[in-house]
């Protein structure tokens, strides 16, 4: 049978490549570097609730991170952090952003494929310089005929990016919270590729009975999964 | 005469609200913290030089400054700046996010006539989130038919906006580098504002014999320009 779906939104981060994981291995080494002032676990929570004080005015992306880790240092030291130790999670943000793109397993094999026959809008937020310095690594950029860098992902969002073809829309992603139920209550379908690691602000509760919600347990079973819709 | 323009491109930062201005007093309250190590002249020129090291990985905006401040405070101090004083830079990095804003003389009353009789699109570079945050508290929002937040603009940056309305087209700003050429190199009509304050990157040579080139002293003036082009 063929497919309902003529388009395809696509998310970025721990959907065609890997993110997430970078992230949890940064907070490996800035563990190990504030050693002195805290253990590892109480450590993550402050880092945590820092990135969450300062997501309304530094929205997502690393160099956020990088400005939370330098404040989260500050804060658990009692100021007693040497400047050197800042140096270093400042250049280990650095090297962040100029990390290699590794796509994930099916992405190289089946977003060609998808691109046949959909029409492939790769929807995604972050930071603008930074997401189009990925897509632009990742050597996918031409299977999209649009990007959409945005800083939040809300049904608006959405609806105005798939606009009055929203019923034969899809949007593909690993967040429940951010690719999946603003894109289902914008009247879209969504698969769901859960990814090894989740962010601890992307948690979400899926909407395992809706309709339109489809889940795939890797990339490649996207392009099966869609005859089906 | 009527107006031969029917589209109006027109910058943001320093254009339609002050921005240099808050950099300059950020700058001159980081040389009073850093003075210890270094004198105001010598430190603004290091600073500088992060800054242009770094726009290839952070890109235009506050954070990316706050990142650059971070590291000439640890650089020039050969990492023996205190953590407080870090912390201190990081808070006034976030009050600059923050800070309210100021429309330049002329804006509120010139840019809803404008409005009016042309199609206007807000093209901006910078910090995806915070331009958005910057345009809901101007009040202007609703008098453009389309914003660009772009990392980059370039003479293909302009063509792609534009489209075929290019020759109908005119870029409004106070960047010769950002604003002007390229607009004019794109085929639309560029008209340049000068800022009370130049960021020493956007430093350019006009291109004072185009045809297309005008200059206008005050936002003000460009709803009479126009009639003349």
């Amino acid at each position: 049978m063929p497919s309902s779906i003529k388009i395809l939104g696509i998310d970025a981060d721990d959907t065609l490549w890997q993110n997430e994981e970078f992230f949890r291995m940064v907070q490996d080494r800035f563990a190990d570097m504030l050693a002195a002032y805290m253990p590892a676990d109480p450590l993550h929570k402050h880092l945590l609730a820092a990135e969450r004080r300062n997501l309304g005015r530094y929205g997502y992306g690393i160099k956020g991170f990088m400005l939370s880790m330098v404040e989260t240092a500050i804060d658990v030291s009692q100021a007693q952090v040497p400047a050197h130790v800042i140096h270093d999670i400042v250049r280990m943000g650095q090297d962040m952003l100029s990390h290699p793109i590794h796509l994930l397993p099916g992405v190289a094999d089946c977003l060609p494929q998808l691109a046949d026959t959909y029409k492939l809008v790769l929807i995604t937020k972050g930071d603008l310089l930074h997401q189009e310095q990925k897509l632009a690594q990742s050597g996918l950029g031409d299977f999209f005929n649009d990007v959409h860098i945005v800083s939040e992902k809300q049904v608006n969002t959405y609806s105005k990016i798939f606009g009055t073809d929203v019923k034969t829309a899809a949007m593909v992603g690993n967040s429940i919270k951010s690719d999946i139920v603003p894109a289902l209550d914008a009247g879209a379908a969504a698969i769901h590729i859960p990814a090894r690691y989740e962010w601890a602000m992307e948690k979400a509760v899926e909407p395992t009975s809706h309709p339109r919600f489809f889940k795939a347990r890797e990339f490649k079973n996207v392009c099966d999964l869609l005859t089906q819709i």
